[in-house]
């Protein structure tokens, strides 16, 4: 018999889970792999639902497991109710999903159980997108760059007061810009968290979200990642923008930028490994004379990884291209997004989402890469 | 020395991690408290923004530790590194966040930590609220009812055809309530997941979000739960209304629930034991007429909770009015919202949330209850 697999989360924070049975909620419950059948063990709560709205899985009533575990325990908790509904399955060897709390597996071992920890992601399928994972992607990422594009509108429409950008009578903060951009994709069906919207010193902190007045003659990092409610797929892309003439020492960034990343999707290509796009381009920059150090107890120049995976998560493990030697394969899909950070000069980042492919990769959506707005 | 306590985990994700710092990220970090005081572990790419965030907490380096664990291994992962953490501090003995994963536990145990879990919540004043916690929720309660009020003016407005609601020359859906409301709160600064619309045969399923055209006549359960941008608490609140005429099967059950949320309400003060409440509450349905039972494969009746700790998470554990034994205490935030639900008659819910004192309860936030929409 195949080895069980069993994951005990909430598929509204658990990735894999939503990934395995389509299902949303947002308290924790059971699935399970046993005699490559998979099952979900459902309160009374949330089991008529799930029978219409899960797909593939068979739905277990966890009330039935409580019961008989009450013949061990008098109140029996999770662990309990998983230990009988295991034994029914006669299961004693379990694969595990690595984010299983502690507690559960020292409740479950203390009952004889043989666990060891699945792989992250728990179903490795996960890696390569599907055709038709690709297309949710693309169209979440479609939906990014409308949002950057209004963005980029609202500032080419700003007049300069003071050093300060003044839209419709009022200065254009940090704030302003995320609340429309938030707005923007909620009326369209998706929701943006933390999104990115970063003028002067701020955009030289990479997650930093932006604060205050946006300002004219600086960089401003757009960063959007909006996730559909409907697919659960997200978009993940970022522009730097500048109103107005930039200095030459940020226009000479944006443009070792916009190289660094020209170099980094040269390279991609299924079966590259991932930290020497990285290291190319980190070398790059270097040999261009943007060194990454830390000056006056802070991180300049590149120093974040290049790419990280997207699909139903927004940094999906471990499909990177950083420092780690992860192999791109064909279906993967992930950013390309260096980035430079000086403080004396702006911070510049350009993300693009790519599908790797055996000759290369596919860019999902597209949008120009320009630096100055006049 | 008191027990060092430490969680890994994305702040975005754990929101004991949240309470703790005040900084949000959605990349995992060690938080570590030790002799009484408070560390965050941060990547090159969050420190500078964690030391500007967060509050009362020392900001430490995670690459000086895992550059010490270099000494060790060649290439150090998470546990390795918090390995190389723990004995810069001398630690042998940890409690750890529940939710920690078993591979890290595992990890740590195999260098020779002594390891026990904390309780859920990590923070167990998280049960208390503070006055300023409080204002926070209620806030939040304030939004929700303002988005109820909005649906109900939609109601309202709205004509009826063929039996559906047709309001502006379209036959009003689910799914165009649903995202008027998220848009709503959305332009208030609010984020909202998964609110409920549900008519028909929908509200009878208490987590079905409900699909397709409002059904005049029947009732429409309204469930908001939205996340305030800025603070992070939630509301939570639910009304059941009916366009035009109620069934008078309909409304004796919206006047029974009405009374059930009244029952409730009038036990609830510190001291009482959860189940009491949740108890007689079920016991007054049974009494009159409305068994909770299973029929025809489906649940009906009362067979949820009668509430669930609220804060920032919108189900916190485990203060909650149901079958469990948690004591109420003065300064729990809890929901009220008992339930029926017959797929002969429709499904009515009406929720509030209740900050419970020594006498009684403050309400936070206050919304008419009216069954019918003429």
């Amino acid at each position: 018999m195949a080895k069980a697999r069993l994951i005990f989360d909430s598929s509204s924070k658990n990735a894999d889970l939503y990934y395995a049975t389509g299902f949303l909620v947002g308290d924790p419950f059971v699935y399970l792999e046993a005699s490559g059948k998979k099952y979900m063990v459902m309160s009374d709560l949330e089991i008529d639902r799930a029978k219409k709205e899960s797909r593939g899985c068979e739905v277990l009533k966890s009330s039935m497991y409580f019961e008989k575990a009450k013949g061990r325990v008098s109140s029996p908790g999770i662990a309990e109710m998983i230990d009988a509904l295991l034994r029914s399955f006669r299961i004693r060897k379990l694969e595990l999903h690595p984010d299983t709390s502690f507690v559960l597996v020292d409740a479950l071992r203390g009952f004889g159980y043989s666990i060891t920890a699945g792989k992250r992601p728990f179903f490795q399928e996960r890696h390569i997108k599907s055709l038709e994972e690709k297309k949710l992607i693309a169209m979440s990422q479609k939906m990014t760059f409308r949002a950057i594009e209004m963005v980029r509108s609202i500032i080419a429409a700003s007049k300069v007061s003071a050093g300060k950008l003044v839209c419709g009578g009022k200065v254009l903060t940090s704030e302003i810009l995320r609340a429309k951009v938030d707005l923007f994709l909620a009326e369209r069906g998706f929701i943006a968290e933390d999104t990115i919207i970063a003028s002067g010193v701020d955009a030289c902190d990479p997650h930093c979200v932006g604060h205050g007045p946006i300002k004219a003659g600086t960089s401003i990092v757009v960063d959007i990642f909006p996730k559909s409610r409907e697919t659960r797929y997200f978009g993940d892309a970022t522009r730097t923008f500048c109103k107005g003439r930039a200095p030459e020492a940020l226009k000479k960034l944006y443009a070792t930028v916009k190289k660094g990343q020209e170099l980094a999707l040269s390279m991609v290509k299924a079966g590259v490994v991932g930290d020497v796009i990285h290291s190319a381009v980190s070398d790059f920059f270097t040999e261009r004379g943007y060194p990454t150090r830390e000056e006056k107890g802070r991180m300049v120049g590149f120093f974040h990884g290049t790419g990280h995976a997207v699909g139903l998560e927004v940094h999906e493990e471990p499909a990177r291209i950083n420092k780690s030697k992860y192999v791109l394969a064909a279906g993967n899909v992930t950013s390309v997004e260096p980035g430079l950070y000086y403080p004396s000069i702006g911070g510049v980042r350009i993300e693009d989402l790519v599908y790797v492919t055996e000759e290369g990769f596919d860019l999902l959506g597209r949008y120009p890469k320009q630096l100055e707005i006049l």
